[in-house]
C-alpha cells in the first residue's frame, strides 16, 4: 500500500474488540450460506488468501524485514512481526520435521475467538479461525513460497492449545534436482 | 467483556489492515448473497446491531467514561472515545437540529475503505460501511438511548466527506410529556 510522500504518519493501530466481532459476523454468514462445514472452511480460506495477497505489501512495507534466508527465518517472522503486528499475539514456533520444511506457530489464546464460547454441535467440523491459514497461504505465495496452510490443533474443538501448521513445499526444480 | 482477576493486562491493539481487508471480504460476500443494495445495506446494519449489543460492555470497562448528561456530550463521546478506540480515527461532531437531537460524524477520511477504490456501477446503492450504523444504534440501546443512525454522505459515492447522521429519539414520555 502505497501513501503519498509528505502525508501525516498514519495512526494504523485500532482496538482488536471491533474486529473480533465482524469476523465473528463474517463466520455466522458463512454458515448461513453452507450447510457443510468443508465449504465454509474451503470459503474462509479462499477469502484470507485474497486477503493475504493484497496484505504482503503492507507487511513488507510496515515492518520493513529483511529477505528471510531459510524457512526458519520464513517461519519465525510470521510468528514475531506478523502475527504481533496484525493480531497483537506471538505464537511459539517448532520445527516439525527432520526436513526442515514442516513449521508449527502455537497458540495459547487465540484473539480472534474472543467472543466466542464453543462451537455448536452441528458445526463440529467447522475450522473457525480459517480464514488466517488463507492469509498466510496468500502471503507466502506473493514472497514465492508455495506452503500448506493448516489447523492442527483448535482450542474451540477442545485440544489444548491451537496450532497452526505451515508445510511449505519444495520447489518442482528442488525435487527434480533431488531425484536425480 | 469480564476478564478474571489477576491476568495480565492483554494487548488489545492490532494493525488496522487485516481488519479492513475482512470487511472488504464480509460485504464481497453478502453482494454475493443478496442481489438488493438494499439487502445488504440492512443485512450489514443488523449485523452490526449485533455487535454494538455486545461491544458496548468492553467499551465501557476500558474507556472509564463517565454517564452522558446531553445527547451532545453523547455524540462527543462516540466520534472521540469511540471512534478513536476502535478505528483510530476521530470524526467532527456537529448539530443539526434546532432541538438539539441530531448530530453528524464527519469523517475526512474512512479507515474502513482504505482497500476500496470506488463501488461499481451495478452497486450505486450500496451502503458500504452501513455496519458502523448498526454498531452505533446497538451500543446506544444498551444505554437506553433509542436512534436512528445512516449514512448521510459517503466519500465512495463522490461526495467531499463521509457523514453519519445520528437522530436521538424522543422516549415516548418526553412525546406525551410535551403533547400535553
Amino acid at each position: 500500500m502505497s501513501r503519498p510522500p509528505g502525508r501525516k504518519q498514519e495512526n494504523h493501530k485500532i482496538s482488536r474488540e471491533l474486529f473480533v466481532l465482524t469476523y465473528g459476523a463474517l463466520v455466522a454468514q458463512l454458515c448461513k450460506d453452507y450447510e457443510k462445514d468443508e465449504d465454509v472452511n474451503t470459503c474462509l480460506d479462499r477469502m484470507g488468501y485474497g486477503i493475504g495477497v493484497r496484505l504482503i505489501d503492507d507487511f513488507l512495507a510496515r515492518s520493513a524485514v529483511k529477505k528471510c534466508r531459510s524457512y526458519s527465518e520464513t517461519a519465525d517472522m510470521i510468528a514475531q512481526v506478523a502475527f504481533k503486528m496484525y493480531l497483537g499475539v506471538t505464537p511459539s514456533v517448532s520445527c516439525s520435521s527432520a526436513a526442515g520444511n514442516e513449521f508449527s506457530l502455537i497458540l495459547d489464546k487465540n484473539p480472534l475467538v474472543d467472543f466466542v464460547e464453543e462451537l455448536p454441535a452441528e458445526r463440529a467440523s467447522l475450522c473457525y479461525c480459517n480464514l488466517l491459514c488463507g492469509v498466510i497461504r496468500g502471503a507466502l505465495e506473493m514472497v514465492h513460497l508455495a506452503a500448506e496452510v493448516t489447523f492442527l490443533q483448535d482450542r474451540l474443538k477442545g485440544d489444548a492449545v491451537t496450532e497452526i501448521g505451515i508445510t511449505f513445499l519444495r520447489k518442482a526444480e528442488d525435487r527434480k534436482h533431488k531425484r536425480n
